[in-house]
């Protein structure tokens, strides 16, 4: 461990992931300050050290600051991590937005498009902040295991190669490890779209569909993620990638991912305001499905999955007649289908 | 059903893929003969109506037959399927080879490479019985869950469209849908070389490294899958399908997995002459590994997975050190890797 306590980092948000981050900076030797919005679940992660809503058994350590405060102060640091979930991510933005008066790099976290703008993370960042530098984090990263420090592999992402590799040296520990790539686009989209893809095989599993419908799915998911991707300015090779197709297949197959649950459940016939109500965590995928559908709208590109669950979750079209025409359409030329 | 009693069709390879290929085949009306090289487990089968040892639970219909006779007979039908392993392959193949008078087609549904000759399956088919013209039926298809009727979607290629569309036409049903490709080599390639990432997938599992790893490893493998089969002569997007993506994906995920069973064994700290001693089934993977190392190094490809995997099964490498190796290189350039 690297000895860099005059190195400041400010994590806004506490959900699961924001605090897994904390937590692996501290350990790094950064002077970390963990920001959440409720003053009163802030008052009680600094009380007992875990945040049992969306980290539950991993031990925050002491020397990490938590705070619902906004100050001058707080953004003083050399870099801002924002891991604010998007539904949320323009209001967070908005306090702190008159403070921000240096020029500190913020490292986006967060995977979703925002509803009516339809914009990505960086792009809500740019729009709210303006002048900050914003580089992105993402890739196949489920908290638990990171926390757990399981081996995990992600992706910084930046227009600017210094800045990529900046974000890289600050993450990178023997046990996480990071690449950089300079598609932001596509390794925001990929990030994003891939819950829906998530939402869909979550319903494959409620169904006891099994692997081969499931492995299908996510073939065909990468397909049009791909498809869209490319057409709104993605290298296609982002989505071959950590960001594209790692993280999809971790968000589908992982019992810790939230899109993926909420899937299943649907699948087991429940409704989804029900699903939603019971759940801590936010289940990013159920408002990207309204994004995506947005943009595969604009840019004219045909999305077969992401159009069923959009009618599964929005206008009540039963889980098993959306998956049975997915999987069972005519068959046709594989070739046609992947272009 | 439609009725076709007519219609013969004989699947050489009683495995659990012959199997349910025969039941499967029956249901839509074929007269189906199932062919096995060991007449004592040919006579258990003909009485017990159930293959305890690669299909368990699943009966079969008296209206199939069983056989392990070898005459002019059995091979006058409307297409042969090749089911069987390819260690085994050609030798069964040398048993028929005189008798293979008329043109039948051959749909080869066996996922290897050839120790030593490095040949696929259908090179084998053409290299010991030559004129026949030989299809594919490859894709994300675990017997079990096919056998269950479970929904499955799969690839027949072949460079003759109206074979591949005749064989589209024999196997699809409402719950197993054909696509068709041409690409004979990317889809026989990529079908083969998913069991050795399959073995490293399940070694992730035994070592309990989760769902993170799991996913850079299945996205790093497909980039070398690709990356050799591309230099072979393949078209890139057939990775991207069920044949490639879709079949590894399945393969690295589902608990019916062999190979990703053999690499959880070892990844649990077993020998693997132990865990293959124990197996009823083929791990193909073990042998493939083998192979693909081989055609590695004739095209001068870098593959690091196989390379690892390799070492473990066949020098003894510790599975800690290559699974840790594969995951904790030095960070740079994710487009770099994914050339």
């Amino acid at each position: 461990m690297t000895s860099r306590s005059s190195r400041k980092i400010t994590v806004i948000g506490n959900g699961g992931w924001g605090t897994t981050l904390s937590i692996l900076l501290h350990k790094k030797g950064y002077e970390v300050t963990l920001w959440g919005a409720d003053a009163s679940y802030v008052n009680y992660l600094k009380e007992k050290r875990e945040n049992v809503k969306f980290l539950k058994g991993i031990p925050i350590p002491s020397g990490i600051c938590i705070t619902s405060d906004i100050s001058k102060k707080l953004l003083d640091a050399e870099l801002i991590i924002s891991a604010t979930p998007t539904p949320y991510l323009r209001s967070v933005l908005m306090k702190f937005k008159d403070l921000l008066v240096y020029r500190v790099p913020i490292v986006s976290v967060t995977k979703g498009i925002e509803n009516n703008t339809l914009l990505r993370p960086s792009q809500i960042i740019a729009d709210v902040v303006g002048k900050q530098s914003v580089s992105l984090l993402l890739g196949p990263s489920h908290a638990e295991e990171v926390a757990r420090e399981l081996p995990t592999t992600t992706v910084a992402s930046s227009q600017d190669a210094g800045l990529a590799q900046f974000v890289q040296e600050v993450f990178t520990t023997d046990r996480f490890r990071v690449y950089t790539n300079p598609d932001m686009i596509g390794v925001e989209l990929g990030a994003a779209m891939k819950n829906v893809i998530a939402i869909a095989s979550g319903i494959c599993d409620g169904l006891r569909f099994g692997d081969n419908s499931k492995a299908a799915l996510i073939t065909r998911g990468l397909a049009e993620i791909s498809r869209l991707g490319i057409i709104m300015g993605a290298q296609r090779s982002t989505f071959a990638g950590l960001t594209g197709l790692g993280d999809l297949i971790t968000t589908c197959i992982s019992p810790y991912g939230r899109n993926r649950w909420v899937g299943e459940q649907i699948g087991k016939g429940r409704k989804l305001s029900e699903i939603l109500k019971s759940m801590e965590q936010i289940a990013e995928g159920v408002w990207t499905t309204k994004s995506v559908t947005a943009l595969s709208n604009r840019w004219n590109v045909e999305m077969p999955i992401t159009k069923e669950i959009y009618n599964v979750l929005f206008t009540d079209k039963s889980p098993l007649d959306a998956v049975s025409n997915l999987m069972m359409r005519t068959p046709k030329s594989e070739v046609e289908e992947l272009i």
